[in-house]
């Protein structure tokens, strides 16, 4: 493997899992100008000797969590076990930046980054997250554990459902499949964006609308995803009605000509339990667009 | 349905989880003279109109865990809603009985019943755990929610892996399935096992063998298990020399002519992906052993 540029990550805990490996991993990001953490799951396939490089799915966690808790709670290695998909987990936001008022929300600062580069102060410095993740992290990681570039897929939970939507949206050709879990779908028509957006973007909602999936999807000339995209919503999820919009995503699909299943599912509500149930639909999708990819 | 004598449990919480549902309830335990906690699956097997009753599984949880941790980290709902398995989770220890001490250690105390029944001053007032899970908690919960109660088996982790072993030795016709996850499997004989047994027993060492899987399983005149007990061991464990001892267990099945699966698997630790990793074939020990025991 050629040299990289960048610093090699510090392996903080591994777990045999499924035949495969969960590991932890911290590194420095010049992007944020701090330590950052991310959970890598490697399957079985990725673990051979002279293996292929295999495909990768990152997925976005949503407001709180951390690299950890898909890797704890989603149930996910098991069938990426059986498919031969790499799993990143990145962390929601850089940690240790002492900005004033960083730790005052539970949905703004730490813990809730996002997923892009803030332009207004005091949190253009650190708050980085789309370039860290797009420039450093993804290329760093794919590198380092010999993954194939082209078949990298993103899907995420709620804020990370926003990121995985918007990031796809904004690069494309980086990722090759698109899927998402109850996701801030509007977020210029939420307080949850809204105020993620004054406070990371400043008063222009102009540049707001840069990172609102269903801005910019209603701005696509033609389906960026030709293959689909995939998103579950449970209708029992107490976040639906003020904070999730994925009724204008959907018609913003519409519009696009964008191919979207939407699933509705009754009784289900926004936390981990509804992720992992429809765990495996999502891999599947991932896996089957990947494989196209690849091709 | 009759009036059971048991006050019905608080509901605290419930959530959709691949067709069926995980609750979260809490109860007053006349036991243990404090309120508890536990948590249950229900298959949509158990949802059904006029649903016939299905069996359960009881999941016993190591030292420091909850009654949530296994519902959120073990992966477990998803095959249990495909067998039709009932998942009960009950607490570790009691909690909020301020004896002087409780919290000091990880390993004794809050967090670290070890299913037993204190009979040494200050604990055997609240520390009452086998009493209550066989005299309380299981009978209310087989009645409360219809579950079978001839097809009820039970398995654990660790501290909890020891309960499952003792309490099904030690309560013949109670459970018709077993397993173990990296159980303490000779507590006798290691750090842990001495700890809790002095201080939840006292000096007499007749009196903890009476706790003691390997202990047990050496007295007994004919298989307990006919069709089989199944341990999974992880070679990367780093309790497995000094704290859990299965070989001793080993030697005790042998002796006693009980079929055991002793499965050492490499590379894998004590945590919870080891215990994912291998879940499926547990469920699928019980599923076949409890239909049994129903036919």
């Amino acid at each position: 493997m050629s040299a990289l540029p960048f610093e090699a990550p510090e392996l903080l805990s591994e777990h045999a899992c499924f035949g495969g490996v969960q590991r932890f991993y911290r590194h420095h990001s010049r992007e944020i100008g701090l330590p950052m953490r991310f959970g890598l799951f490697l399957p079985p396939q990725a673990l051979e000797l002279g293996a292929r490089p295999v495909p990768l799915l990152v997925f976005l966690a949503g407001l709180t969590c951390t690299e950890e808790t898909f890797a704890i709670k989603a149930g996910a290695q098991a069938l990426a076990a059986e498919l031969g998909l790499a799993l990143l987990t990145p962390d929601t936001s850089p940690r240790g930046a002492n900005v004033a008022g960083e730790a005052e929300s539970w949905d703004f600062g730490v813990g809730a980054g996002f997923y892009l580069d803030a332009s207004a102060e005091p949190w253009s410095r650190h708050w980085r997250m789309e370039s860290y993740l797009l420039r450093e992290l993804l290329p760093q990681v794919q590198g380092e554990f010999g993954l194939d570039a082209r078949r990298t897929g993103i899907f995420g939970h709620s804020m990370g459902g926003h990121g995985a939507l918007t990031l796809a949206l904004r690069h494309p050709g980086v990722f090759a499949s698109l899927s998402a879990f109850a996701p801030i779908a509007a977020p210029m028509q939420c307080p949850w964006g809204q105020k993620a957006f004054m406070g990371y973007l400043g008063a222009d909602r102009c540049s707001w609308s840069r990172h609102d999936a269903s801005e910019l999807m209603r701005n696509q000339n033609r389906a960026p995803y030709p293959g689909g995209i995939l998103i579950h919503q449970g209708l029992a999820d107490k976040f639906l009605a003020e904070q999730l919009h994925p009724e204008r995503f959907e018609s913003a699909c519409l519009a696009a000509d964008q191919p979207l299943t939407l699933k509705r599912e009754p009784g289900y509500d926004h936390g981990y339990y509804f992720i992992a149930s429809f765990m495996a639909q999502h891999l599947r999708h991932h896996a089957a667009q990947l494989a196209a990819a690849g091709a």
